[in-house]
């Protein structure tokens, strides 16, 4: 009996995400008509109880680092799993702050008396099950079973091997808090196991409303073209900074600078940048000798090339493909362009529609990009930087969702809800 | 060569399908900034265009017909096929309504200025390329153009086989009008070919933004299951009255037979009825007389049964199976139940998230079913058929959507946009 069985384990797999899954719709079931009073009070006694368990929590993660050192994990991931006391505490706290968030349920969307005096209102109300599948942070554990439960969810954990005791130990946390509350404990669930677990929850179709990928692009694809529960897709930001020819140049340089060099390895971080001949030669060279100052390396086309042999400044040509890479990194491809119709066919073709940004003084260029951009959020004068839940006021954010589908761009609490029509009569029948 | 070849046919399909939908985006990216008087313009010049043509219409109609009966076509599906002059201009006129509805472009989701001074708004924007899947009903041709037109989309229409000759004309005719009117022709398109090109319109991931299947269950199940383009399900109504022990039992009545025989093959159509015992004897005797009277076979429990003998009515004993079906006819499931909590368990258990309909006079019994009842719609004291766009005062419906992302419920224009974050700085950058 050492052979291994390949659909025993899918079986098995099945299995226990349909347990699962079926306990978690049941929470879901409790949840829905709780009060958003019940749910702060349960929110501020989760952050409670984690702070009250930090040293278990750090102890748990210590054993994570320990098996993640033996079993090679690089310095970044190692960083992205560990967790002191004090980002514990930072945890706890942003449950807090998600429990002082206006509550997402119960809003109006929309309503009428009709003439037949029918009352209708479309109400926000909970989906019901959120499945999340996730890398390395731990923290994101706890901030999506905070999100969940503000918006009447229960939410269903898959987070990476990498971090299996802290996440046990965290979940522990949670479940514990949650039954001392009165509520269910399976109102937050961890799933273990390889990957036919991650296939057997994209096939419960009926049985989890939503999946919310988050981490590398192999994870998002793979779950986007596989599973059969709806998806968000979150995640690829091919974004451009483009400088046109009536552009403030003394704001190009610090907007590009930010976009590129403030937290590079982000999907809102600059990865091309597309500039109007007309400033190429009062723009590049000064941008280009920043830049490489900052230690980013650019790949440019001959025109952007010649700026920086005017420069002195190191480069690398581009290639059909920088155009299309989302580098994650210190590396920036550069354009130059003849028109702004040139700079929106370029985005057009190669953007990824997470974030465009135009530099401009043209009232008319300006509203031509906001008009003509296909993009979650297209930007006037600002850092790509900014496409952000915190940023923009959404309170919280569960990803950005690079989707046409239900949610685009920053994802806040008001994405994890759907709506009921409610529509209430005196016996009106149709005629 | 008589041998076919299916991997060559699947080839030349999704090649048909690329040409189509790349062409598609093009005029996507064209209507996308246009105005809505502009596209307003458009529909009534549509307008004009299908009244001119009505007779080669109905000429290309007469042929699909013809072949429909040769093919043994049942009297249900060419009577749903068949189009005389007067269904054209009503078709026409329906163009006519949509362009008098408000504009879903544009309008601001949310906005705010922040305390950076950036200038966000959450404005609406049109999705890009909507493909339709549907079967025999050729009125859907021109009413998904027009619905599509009107928010700023263009359209990939994938007819059913038998409206093959109607829906050609029928769409040679928005397209030459488009053209006349300086618009792409591309924004309405049609798919020909058999099932290896829906499949290949479900592989068109990036190309189609989102795809509405409307038809049977077996045709949404498959779109469903295994289309990697972002689906919006429609359809499955498996929706119930629930007569409570507080009803008005002079409301229930009308309301009962209405939601059941006003229009029985439709997906708001009740199926199930369940009563409180408390009024069983009072309510259930009379109601299954007067369902009886109406048509309606009813498949009942062992309490029900009790009432049907009393009442001297026909009836069948119910299967577990019959609380899970969707009859789409003049059937329908009938239960006793001892509580509001069974109730809304059976609810919860069997019905499939469409509409679900209390009769009570009790506040506390309508605020439960309303917060407890997970479901697109939940009705108190109103007939299940008014889920319904035109009855709900959205001006015109694109399907009934039965999924929690994005669309739930009727689906007017707005459900056909998505939303852009416009942000508007003076060059602020992230601190």
């Amino acid at each position: 009996m050492v052979q291994s069985n390949s659909s025993q384990v899918e079986q098995d797999a099945a299995g226990q995400v349909t347990e699962v899954a079926t306990r978690s719709r049941e929470a879901a079931r409790v949840l829905r008509p709780t009060s958003g009073a019940v749910r702060n009070t349960a929110l501020r006694a989760l952050a409670d109880a984690v702070d009250a368990a930090a040293t278990d929590v750090v102890r748990a993660n210590g054993a994570d680092l320990s098996r993640g050192r033996e079993g090679g994990l690089s310095e970044a991931l190692l960083d992205r799993l560990a967790l002191d006391e004090a980002r514990v505490h930072a945890v706890a706290e942003g449950l807090r702050d998600v429990a002082a968030l206006p509550d997402p349920l119960g809003d109006v969307v929309r309503g009428s008396t009709l003439p037949n005096g029918l009352q209708v209102r479309q109400l926000r109300v909970p989906m019901g099950v959120v499945g999340m599948i996730y890398e390395a942070r731990p923290n994101v554990t706890v901030d999506a079973a905070g999100l969940a439960l503000k918006s009447g969810n229960a939410v269903i954990l898959r987070g990476g091997s990498a971090a299996e005791q802290t996440n046990r130990a965290l979940v522990g946390v949670l479940r514990e808090a949650l039954t001392a509350q009165g509520l269910p404990a399976d109102a937050v669930a961890l799933l273990e196991g390889g990957r036919e677990v991650v296939r057997a929850l994209m096939a419960a179709r009926g049985l989890v409303d939503v999946l919310i990928p988050r981490g590398g692009a192999g994870l998002i694809r793979t779950v986007v073209e596989e599973s059969t529960v709806p998806v968000i897709e979150t995640g690829v930001g091919n974004c451009h900074v483009y400088v046109d020819a009536a552009a403030d140049l003394g704001k190009a340089l610090p907007i590009l600078l930010n976009s590129k060099t403030h937290r590079p390895s982000v999907c809102n971080a600059a990865e091309s940048l597309l500039v109007h001949r007309d400033v190429a030669d009062a723009f590049l060279p000064k941008a280009l000798t920043e830049l490489t100052t900052a230690g980013v390396r650019v790949h440019v086309d001959e025109r952007a090339a010649r700026c920086a042999q005017a420069a002195g400044t190191a480069y690398e040509p581009a290639t059909e493909e920088d155009w299309d890479t989302e580098y994650l990194s210190l590396d920036l491809a550069v354009r130059v362009v003849d028109s702004l119709d040139e700079a929106l066919d370029h985005v057009g073709r190669h953007g990824s529609g997470h974030t465009e940004a135009i530099v401009t003084e043209d009232r008319s260029a300006a509203r031509r990009w906001v008009a003509e951009v296909d993009a979650a959020a297209v930007l006037v004068n600002a850092s790509t930087r900014f496409t952000d839940g915190a940023q923009l006021g959404l309170g919280a954010e569960i990803g950005i969702s690079t989707q046409k589908l239900h949610a685009r761009g920053p994802m806040g609490l008001a994405e994890l809800t759907t709506t009921t029509w409610v529509i209430e009569g005196d016996g009106q029948v149709r005629a």
